[in-house]
């Protein structure tokens, strides 16, 4: 596999779906498409196994098809940073040495938990996938979803670890992201989620974001990307506006079913997300349509 | 009492602290001296009886006196929006009559409850505190530490009641100030808390915050507010970083043992917060000294 | 006000509900009725201003009418247990000698809190008003409803307190009452809540309930009562599973309207629960309605 | 495999802990002596892959390696309930189909969930592992570490299919249980988890209980297990009143490193849980050592 290297990240970066079948099988070539689709649109990167990509969905056998054909896909033109996620330091270990064969780019790093596990867990846990892999890592908390989170004093612990370059934070609570850089002092780099404003990031100090709206308005994401790069917040925070009208709407669904239900209107054959979560309902799918054309993504 | 006519809201409304000495009584004078503090560092408003202010730890008599003292103290040069906080309906509204016989320019409206209340419960509580005043009404939402929420759907059910024009959200959501503005459509005003950060705030349209740590820094504060009024981005975020450190001290510690204990190191005698509430620690003493010290205000 | 000595409370005391009228003022004669009617059902004890009491919707002077009220109604012939809330421990002592004085032969003491309180300041308020009062206290902690919670630990510091000698705990987890026994080694004796089955924590060690409940089915629990002391327990629990069915109505609902509902089925003319509180629904009435009927009280 | 046809479930079901050593390799020898002692000391069952069995560390072959050797070491003497966990249907059922290919008894079927699922979403999983089995299905439930919970009304439901017979809830709400067989009528039974007091549950109705505890005192659970069917009320609960410390010693720490500690004290070389879990700390160990030591297993 041959790719550039990417060292570097910053911009937008949808949370790629995993396309299924309706037996629960991946549908690669939706995936290719998609991937060469939201690289012509100007996307910076692209992340497969997010949350929106159902990593707790899939087995591992489907995680590395998610990731190799993402790869693949790219060939190399923008960073692909791979979803890494488990519950024990040995299995976190090998998914990221496997992606890292396969080519990616970075790890995005996220722990699940079941008993509570305390800060220094938390530490040794992200420290042993930086270990396990020379790619820059980006830390993933989110902590609607993740039985654990990650606290400001251990992301200041973690930060001094050298490819530990990056953090995104799906709290929703934007001034920690403040209260992170301020603590960290540049040593690691921050991107917005679908639950912060992204222009609002970018104003204090963000790099990007990382979300699964971006997988629908491609386009529309990297225009305000560009005008917040540009210190043009007029314009930035106008475009913001209509734009959050599709965060708002993702906020009242399940995430994947509600992504894979606009890119299913858009034409891609991605499925539904994994049974027994619900696909998106019949006033869903509508409200997720208005939206896309409000914002013209359809 | 004379006062001019204050309707827009706006920029920096400080949250005041209720000075108490050793037998829990209210220190009128400290009050008064700190009122006119502020209002000479540029202040826009006044709020009395904020989270900050110890509401929930006074009584009705203690209350009026914080109210009336505030009110007198600023003698009309700038509004004073005065906490309303109740679990009835019955005592709400004679509280936000007894405050604007008393002169205030404006209503915080809380909401403390016990059960649990469901949205249309919510939805009366401050229509019920709307109908009882003419003044305009500022709806409080803190879901940290009130048992109620402002849903947005019953916030913009709210919003079509003349008088209630703005809302002040504690929620730490930065991104639900937005989803609030699009619902709102400009019937409702917002204000930061200061679980957000006040610039990014003002980025996405608010129109100024209402906060306890402005009661320790409010040179500063007004400085960042003509900042962001002026679209200097650049230098309000230069400053609005060195500020939120105050904001990381303050989320550290019980908010109103915090305010009061840098107000105590401003040479204000305002006493400790009420028992059983604990007083600002010596190691939390140091920090807020620091801080202040850091950002000029000390 | 001459009363009888009580110094030990054991058995069943309900939780009186505040009767109101639309003015939301106190209804003597109704409270009075009702005292003298649980007392012939052969209730223990009777509790006014617990939670079904609306205590945190009733001013000063409506909590000492509630409890005056009880107290003249009762005349000695039960021990009257007066329940304390506040948020400061000033209010909170002088809340107890008043009840005191107006003859009342226990306190239930209840912590209210906004911001987050540690175990030092817990400690501090429940042993300032056991030092305010000569009379026995009951500890009452419920997690749900206010926001603070008693430790264990906490729990065993307070119970070498000579007055404090009971604890009424509506944490729903049964078997934390089982660690306070543990822990408390008889200094403390166990009052089961509505959240709790009686007959189990009548089998664990437990001395009875102070529930709401029991206001409505005065004399089925103290039958069960009786059955739990003298180890009857195939019929007590018998018994007890068709009284369950009163919790899990009561438990579905705001428990102050559920059980006004339930007394004004049975005539008592207690109003509804205090704005914004809800009444019980239609469907709330008929299905109290139902289950009354079933249990024999109406 | 030739197993003995066990269609009752009832008693005492140990929680399994999977030995590991320190690469994180099953020890299955290990493992068959636990197996055989506590067949020996008199259980009703074993439960392999429960909370306590660190399913959510373990790989798919590690799993089976799991399940295996408890159903070989057990040779049909006491039914074997294997635990099936995960957040999608098809998983689950593939599962369910290997582990009653294997040989084993029952099935635990716990649901594990990322985004939020509905209660029909939660219905549908269930059903699916018990339409996917012949087997006895037993329902987990534990709010407090799963991302999803079974509703009393969804409980209802899933009681009318016919292999659906028995739920063990982890809840710590003992009332919950109750609630539960008012609803189901006895078409489930109910089993305690070590969040529940056994004694009060067998009084209430249960049939047994599935724990991690069990694990370090068979016996003395066997013991407790016949004189609560006796109907030995007091000497029962003197015993449970002892046999409680381990619960709450449990309690107070990650359940597999305590389960693991104790075996270890006992002789058993079951190993550390699986990093970043944190093994259990030298106090931590001398607490587990003293209170076995308290109750005649160590």
């Amino acid at each position: 596999m041959t790719t550039t290297q990417h060292t570097d990240f910053h911009g937008v970066f949808p949370y790629l779906v995993s396309p299924t079948d309706d037996q629960g099988n991946i549908r690669c070539e939706v995936l290719a498409r998609l991937c060469q689709d939201l690289i012509t649109a100007g996307v910076h990167g692209l992340a497969p196994l997010g949350s929106t990509g159902e990593f707790a969905y899939l087995d591992a056998a489907q995680r590395e098809q998610v990731v190799g054909t993402a790869i693949e896909a790219t060939a190399g033109r923008v960073p692909v940073v791979a979803g890494v996620a488990s519950t024990t330091i040995r299995d976190a270990q090998a998914q990221a040495r496997r992606y890292e064969d396969l080519g990616a780019d970075g790890i995005l790093a996220i722990m699940e938990a079941y008993f509570p596990i305390d800060d220094d867990g938390v530490y040794q846990y992200f420290k042993s996938i930086a270990e396990a892999t020379s790619l820059p890592v980006v830390l993933y908390t989110n902590p609607n979803f993740q039985r654990s989170d990650l606290s400001v004093s251990t992301l200041e612990r973690l930060s001094h670890i050298p490819n530990i370059r990056y953090i995104k934070d799906a709290s929703s609570n934007t001034g920690r992201l403040l209260s992170i850089m301020n603590r960290v002092q540049g040593r690691m780099q921050v991107f917005a989620a679908s639950a912060h404003i992204p222009a609002a990031v970018m104003l204090i100090g963000g790099v990007g974001w990382m979300a699964g709206p971006a997988c629908v308005a491609p386009a529309q994401s990297v225009q305000l990307y560009q005008l917040c790069k540009g210190q043009n917040w007029g314009q930035a925070m106008a475009l913001q506006r209509r734009l959050w009208l599709l965060n708002q709407a993702f906020a009242k669904y399940n995430l994947a079913a509600c992504i894979k239900g606009g890119l299913t209107l858009q034409g891609y054959d991605v499925g539904k997300p994994l049974p027994p979560q619900a696909p998106l309902t019949d006033a869903g799918m509508a409200e997720v349509g208005d939206v896309l054309r409000h914002i013209g993504a359809l």
